[in-house]
């Protein structure tokens, strides 16, 4: 990178530029012009949303282990060969193999009803004639710590309000092990939904050595509201909750890696995509087809613009990323080992967080990459995804940053993404055509622009 | 009527009022002082709401022939004796009783996956080894006549789009008839829903003399759409349909209801309610336990005013009203005999649309009647629910209004109403506690109005 352009300079020109009249762009004008038809071919384009309808109607759900999965990764690489990128291959991940079985769980007291629900991914399952007991409700780890006594012995159900994924998903990922310290035989949560129309979402959770497994499943937002104002009114809450989850041996499954070769700087790479697993319910079509597809379809409109640009632009579709985040760790060993470091990745890119209307990136890095990157953006203005923030990566592209890859995670208006996270809603219907084709527009300029411009991204 | 103010009059003073300086009103400056204060007493009570509340906690959903909806409407009954009504009392009813029974639809073709669905009220079961057969999907009774020929031994898909229920129920109702004549093994239907978490909807369905039985159920929009993407691209599409549904001897059901006599006139009476049935998922909430309780609620503050009306207020919660309307019938039927005629009956108001925001009241009635209702509704304005607007009435109101009792129902902001109609999402949560308490003021300031005016309300 010195050799090209100091970091000094690339300095003056974009932190200090309101100094100078004109600061130097980034991309050239035919290079801008690239990137805008780019984005009107992302625009026109039903292929990319056709794909990805094909993907989840054909296969639907991708959990780790499932033929569905591999199976999908098989018709995704055939594609992509078909497609003719330069590179197309599959990379060997071995994963967590959980499997759901039959599940239900039954108010007994104060009167029977079903409860819709959902076994979190990793759980055990309950013994065969299952585990009925009393529910404690508590609203925090806080109350059920203080409450600690009266938890032996019973279904401790988390009933927290959401207020944000990140605050709330806690009572998920680790509400067994806090239950179980305190002596219950089982956890409920309410699911993590910032909507519901009776809709149990799944998700992954943990054990910890030392405490021991306890069932761990999610009911609906409405079932333990009720469940609270029955305890709240002095009822007894009796619930019988059955669950035939295990975990297998781990299961074969692999990365999808297809790239385009740069033509001045190969060894220099800009790597972008989704995870291509999901929940074994829905269609995983938020989350997180859609991101893969718009990965993948990015790359080839790139490649049908018959510009080959300077950097090696690589899309990968990572593996179980739901339950275990193994494929994008198998990635970062892999180039480690096989590309001798991570010195040469330039950019990691990653949409994870639904394909619904863009608003741009969330950026992890240098301040000189970030006013580059924010360069890039203003091409996207007539779409209006091209706003770069501060902040943002995703968790495929995680081990890569932590390592000082800079990483970028697509932003789009989330309203509804809690509504179907893990839900067996996570459907195509949910998904709009022109807002995916601008997510692919954003991800191909971005990708497209640091791929091509004179200077390497700095770190 | 005739004795207290001629109609000629009264059409001068309403009808033509605009040709007079100041028209009299139909209710003094101390009556609607009164109304005010109920409308005060409606917005700040918790009574009504807690109610609600509890009712549908502590018995949840209440289809006829169940113990569930006994069991609730001897729970009213005996609450509304200890508001000290002037008459409690319920009216035995045969109910139609349906049983749903286990049930499932899952796809066989092209892959595995469970089908989240509801069987139709009224439908039959399948044979014990269940109904495996290829799918034809339709997108109206047209396209099912054109295509006849392929029909022969199909289970029949109706998605149809929808656009308003009244356009789009007669596939639930009448859609098991139609396929059948056609030849068809079973019929299933895209739910009844205006939005879809992957939610499916019952509702009741009708057979026809002459045409064979054949089992009729809903899925999901979202599965409807993909079954239907599917076909469209040449995949066969199997399903596998299980249901236990059956139709019992009719059961034994009841109509509650309450009244506050008259003062001057006890023999006119103004009659307001809702069905206290529901189907056999959610909670009844929304449909129509908030009707029935906005009602009760409005009887007990109006009597809490120590205002007595001049005419009788009787609030009636008929039964049975989703799959058979035997409690509207049974009452009508019951008024004619035992109260000689529908003469006495000045107006009938139904809630049955949620108690949601309210707008105001539809009114089917004569001209001059609606101008005297408008002239109440103008007390509502402080909390905007006042209007009234032509045409309207309910299901269960609708054998009186047939005989010419004037009829009205509430309109509220229904946007979500079928979100959750008829479905295990219908609960209380989807309610609001100041939007009940308006529906409550907007029932009682009409009620009462029309109970306590000094000329009856003309048909």
């Amino acid at each position: 990178m010195m050799q090209r352009t100091s970091l000094p300079l690339l300095l003056l020109l974009f932190v200090a530029s309101p100094l100078f009249a004109q600061p130097k762009s980034v991309l050239t004008k035919t290079q801008i012009e690239t990137a805008k038809n780019l984005i009107n071919s992302s625009i026109e384009s039903n292929e990319g949303f056709n794909r990805l309808t094909d993907l989840v109607d054909t296969f639907g759900s991708r959990l780790s282990g499932s033929q569905g999965l591999e199976d999908a990764i098989d018709w995704i690489a055939e594609k992509m060969k078909s497609d003719g990128f330069d590179k197309v291959w599959t990379q060997p991940v071995k994963v967590p193999h959980w499997v759901r079985g039959n599940e239900s769980a039954t108010l007994i007291l104060p009167r029977e009803k079903d409860l819709p629900m959902l076994g979190l991914g990793g759980s055990i399952g309950t013994p065969k004639e299952g585990i009925k007991a009393e529910v404690m409700v508590v609203n925090s780890f806080d109350e059920l710590n203080e409450r600690s006594a009266e938890a032996k012995g019973k279904i401790v159900l988390f009933n927290v309000e959401f207020t944000s994924y990140g605050r709330t998903v806690s009572y998920r990922v680790n509400g067994a092990i806090e239950a179980s310290k305190h002596g219950a035989v089982a956890s409920i949560i309410s699911s993590i939904a910032s909507y519901s129309i009776q809709t149990p979402h799944t998700g992954t959770m943990y054990y910890q050595e030392g405490t021991k497994k306890i069932p761990h499943a999610a009911i609906t937002v409405e079932d333990a509201h009720m469940i609270q104002r029955m305890i709240d009114k002095g009822d007894k809450v009796v619930v019988q909750l059955n669950m035939e989850a295990e975990t297998l041996p781990d299961a074969d499954s692999r990365n999808v890696i297809a790239e385009i070769t740069g033509s001045e700087f190969p060894d220099e790479i800009i790597v972008m995509g989704g995870h291509i697993d999901s929940w074994d319910v829905g269609q995983g079509a938020m989350d997180d087809g859609g991101g893969c597809v718009a990965a993948w379809e990015a790359l080839r409109l790139i490649k049908e613009t018959g510009v080959r640009p300077k950097r090696t632009i690589r899309v990968v579709l990572w593996t179980n990323e739901e339950n275990g985040s193994k494929g994008g760790l198998e990635y970062h060993r892999w180039v480690k080992e096989n590309e001798k470091s991570l010195d040469n990745h330039v950019l990691a890119i990653e949409s994870d967080g639904g394909v619904f209307d863009p608003i741009g990136f969330g950026f992890t890095g240098s301040d000189v990459a970030y006013e580059m990157l924010k360069e890039i953006g203003t091409i996207l203005e007539p779409i209006e995804s091209g706003e770069v923030r501060k902040g943002g990566g995703g968790a495929d592209i995680a081990p890569l940053m932590k390592d000082g890859v800079p990483g970028m995670g697509l932003i789009v208006e989330g309203e509804k993404y809690f509504w179907f996270h893990h839900t067996d809603a996570d459907t195509i219907d949910k998904l709009d055509i022109e807002e995916f084709n601008q997510c692919v527009a954003t991800m191909a300029t971005f990708a497209y622009g640091v791929a091509d411009m004179e200077m390497r991204l700095p770190r």
